[in-house]
C-alpha cells in the first residue's frame, strides 16, 4: 500500500466534501497496492478512509500477495458482499465511488444506507494520478526511452513493396527486444492519404515514392505507457508536403515552449492551434491537442480548449498537433512531455526534423 | 423496435415492483431495437415504459438506422444527458436499471430524483431474453448446424506431429466457408493431459497416440451463438480412457433424457452428476453442467445446483457433463438444447459415440 498516494486522494476527495472512497478500478487499485487482479464480474474494492481504516475487499479465487500493507477482507461467490462492504463504511459521513462502480453493486450499498451519501469521488483519483510522483516519472522516462530506440529501428522496415501490416507486424518483436513489456496500444502505420485518417488501421497499402510514413506507437514497461507519433517521407518529399510538416513540427515545439506550472491546459491546445490557424490549416487540425497517460494510454485529462486545469509539476501528457489534408497527406508530430517545477521535461528525444527514409 | 420482447421485459417487471426501465447493455438493446453499437465511454439506453412512452437516447456521433420503431433523442457531448433522460423518466415511479450502469450515470438520475426509486432490474430482461421466441430459435439452430459440419472438418485436422495452436488457427477459416460470421468465443484444442484443465488455452503441445483429442468450440451467426464439445482419441484409447468417456457420455444423455417443462434446471445438474459420482468420478466433475446462451456465449442462468428455475420452452441452455484426471485425461461431452412444449430438441446432432482418429 502507497500510503503517500492514498493520502494525496483522501485529500483531493476532502476537498469534495468526502473523507472516505470505494476504489474499484483495478489500475487505480494497482496504483496504491501494486496488487493486479482481473475481476470481471466479481466485486474487487478498496475502501480508503481518512481516519486510516483501509480494508480492501477481496473475492477468495482471486490470487494476491501476502502483505499489501492494508486489510484484507476476503469474500465467497456465496457471501451478500454489500453487507461486508457495508461494515467497513462509516455509515455517518459520505461516501465516494469509482465512476464505473455498477448499479448491481452500488444500489444494494443505498439500500443498506452504508453511507450518509454516495458521490462520484473519481475525479480525486483522477486528479491524483494525473501528477505522477517520482517512481512514477523513472518509470515513464524509461518506457519512452524504449520508444525513443524503436522509432529509429521501425523506420528501417520502410523499403520498396512493403506494406503497412507488414510493418505493423514487425514492431512487437522489437519493443520486446529492447526490454518493453508490450504494446501500450496497437501501433498506427499510415502511407500517403492513409495518413489524412487519424484513425487508419495498417493494411496491405505499399509505400510509394513522395508518400508520408507516420508511426503513432508506444510500448509498456513496468506498467507505464509510452506514445510517440513521428511522420517519415519515403524517398522524397513535395514541397507543399515539407510546407504542412514543417507547420505541424512548429505547432508541437510553440506548444512545449510554452510548458511550466500555472498555464492552463487550454492554453497550451491554443499555441499550437493559433499556429496552425495563421498558416491556413486550422480547419484540418481536427483533434485536441493532447491527452495524459500513465498507467493507461489515455488517462483522465485533456490538453485542450475545454480544460482549463493550470499544469503542475510532475503531470504527464501528449503534445500530438495534426494536419490532415484527405486524399492527399497527414502529418503529426507527438512527444510526451513532464512537466517540471520551473518548466517542462520532454520524455522523448527522437529528432523532429522531416527525415526522409531511402530504403 | 420488437414490442413482443419489449412487453415480455414489461411484464416481468412489473412482478419486480417496477412500471419503467432504462436499459443500457448494447446487446439488450441490439435484442429490442436490432440496433448495434458500441457506446464505449458515452451514454446509450433504451428507456422502456410500461405506458409505451419508450424512448431511445443516442449520442449524435454514433450511427444507427433511420427506422428503429421508437422515439430517438439526440444529445451531444456538451449536454447534461442526465437531465435529458429525467425529462423522459416518470418520476412518481420506480425505475428499474441495467445491472452494469455506471454511477456516474446513475448518481446524477439519482440526485434529480429521476423516480421514486430505483432497482436493479436486470433479471427483467435476463428473464426474457433467456425464453427465445421463434425467429431466435431458428437463429440458434442455424447457428449449431453450422457448429455440427465443422466439428467433422476439425476433427480432419488431427494428424501426426500437429499441434494445438495449429489445428486451432485453421478453425476460423472453417467457421467462415462454412458461413459463419465469427468465432462466439476463442476455440479450445487440447491434446492428452491437458484436456483435464477446462481453462486450457491450445499450445505447441503436439498429439500423441492414445491421447484424447478435446474440441470445445463454436460460431455466431445472425447475432447468435453455438457451443458444441466433443472428445475423440488418437488412433487408439485404453481401457480406462474408453470407460471414463462411457461415463460422460451417458451422463449427457441422463440430463438431456429428463428434459421437459416444468423440471428445475437444478435436477438436470442432478441428473448427470449422480450418475458420475455413482461411477466414482464425482469429485472430478468440477463445474455445473451447463449455461444459458444466446446473444452471447454466456447469458444469465445456470444449469446448476444452485439455480430452481423450472425449465420452460423455449429456453436453450448448454448440457456439458465432465470428468478432468490431472495429467492424465480430460472428457467432456456437450450439446446445445431447446426446450419445447413437450420436452427437448437437440441442437448439436453430431454422434456422441467414442470416435477413435487415424490422421
Amino acid at each position: 500500500m502507497n500510503n503517500e498516494r492514498a493520502n494525496r486522494i483522501l485529500k483531493a476527495l476532502g476537498e469534495m466534501g468526502a473523507t472516505q472512497m470505494l476504489i474499484t478500478d483495478p489500475l487505480s487499485i494497482y496504483y496504491l497496492t501494486g496488487v493486479s487482479v482481473m475481476p470481471f464480474e466479481r466485486f474487487y474494492g478498496l475502501l480508503l478512509r481518512a481516519d486510516g481504516k483501509h480494508a480492501f475487499f477481496l473475492n477468495r479465487l482471486f490470487t494476491v500477495p501476502q502483505e499489501v500493507g492494508v486489510e484484507k477482507v476476503w469474500y465467497s461467490d456465496t457471501d451478500d458482499v454489500s453487507a461486508i462492504v457495508a461494515h467497513y463504511v462509516d455509515p455517518g459521513t459520505a461516501l465516494g465511488v469509482d465512476k464505473d462502480l455498477s448499479a448491481r453493486f452500488l444500489l444494494p450499498l443505498m439500500e443498506r444506507n452504508a453511507a450518509r451519501r454516495f458521490l462520484n469521488g473519481s475525479l480525486a483519483v483522477d486528479r491524483t494520478r494525473g501528477v505522477k510522483d517520482a517512481d512514477e516519472q523513472e518509470k515513464m522516462r524509461a518506457a519512452s526511452r524504449i520508444n525513443d530506440a524503436a522509432m529509429s529501428r521501425f523506420k528501417g522496415l520502410v523499403h520498396e513493396g512493403v506494406t503497412e501490416k507488414q510493418v505493423a507486424a514487425r514492431m512487437l518483436d522489437i519493443y520486446l527486444d529492447l526490454g518493453a513489456d508490450g504494446y501500450s496500444f496497437e501501433p498506427l502505420v499510415a502511407f500517403g492519404a492513409n495518413a489524412a485518417d487519424p484513425h487508419h488501421e495498417p493494411d496491405d497499402t505499399v509505400v510509394r515514392d513522395g508518400d508520408c510514413v507516420l508511426f503513432d506507437v508506444g510500448c509498456k514497461k513496468d506498467g507505464y505507457c509510452s506514445d510517440m507519433t513521428r511522420t517519415f517521407f519515403f524517398r522524397n518529399v513535395s514541397e507543399h508536403s515539407r510546407k504542412v510538416y514543417d507547420i505541424v513540427r512548429r505547432a508541437n515545439q510553440a506548444a512545449e515552449a510554452i510548458i511550466r506550472p500555472g498555464v492552463p491546459l487550454c492554453a497550451l491546445d491554443a499555441a499550437a492551434r493559433d499556429l496552425i490557424t495563421a498558416e491556413g490549416y486550422g480547419e484540418q487540425f481536427t483533434h485536441r491537442l493532447g491527452h495524459f497517460i500513465g498507467l493507461n494510454e489515455h488517462e483522465f485529462g485533456d490538453v485542450s480548449s475545454g480544460f482549463d486545469w493550470p499544469v503542475e509539476p510532475g503531470m504527464v501528457f501528449s503534445i500530438e498537433p495534426g494536419v490532415y489534408l484527405t486524399g492527399d497527406v497527414g502529418v503529426r508530430v507527438e512527444d510526451l512531455v513532464l512537466v517540471t517545477d520551473s518548466g517542462v521535461e520532454p520524455l522523448n528525444h527522437y529528432p523532429k526534423e522531416l527525415e526522409v527514409i531511402d530504403g
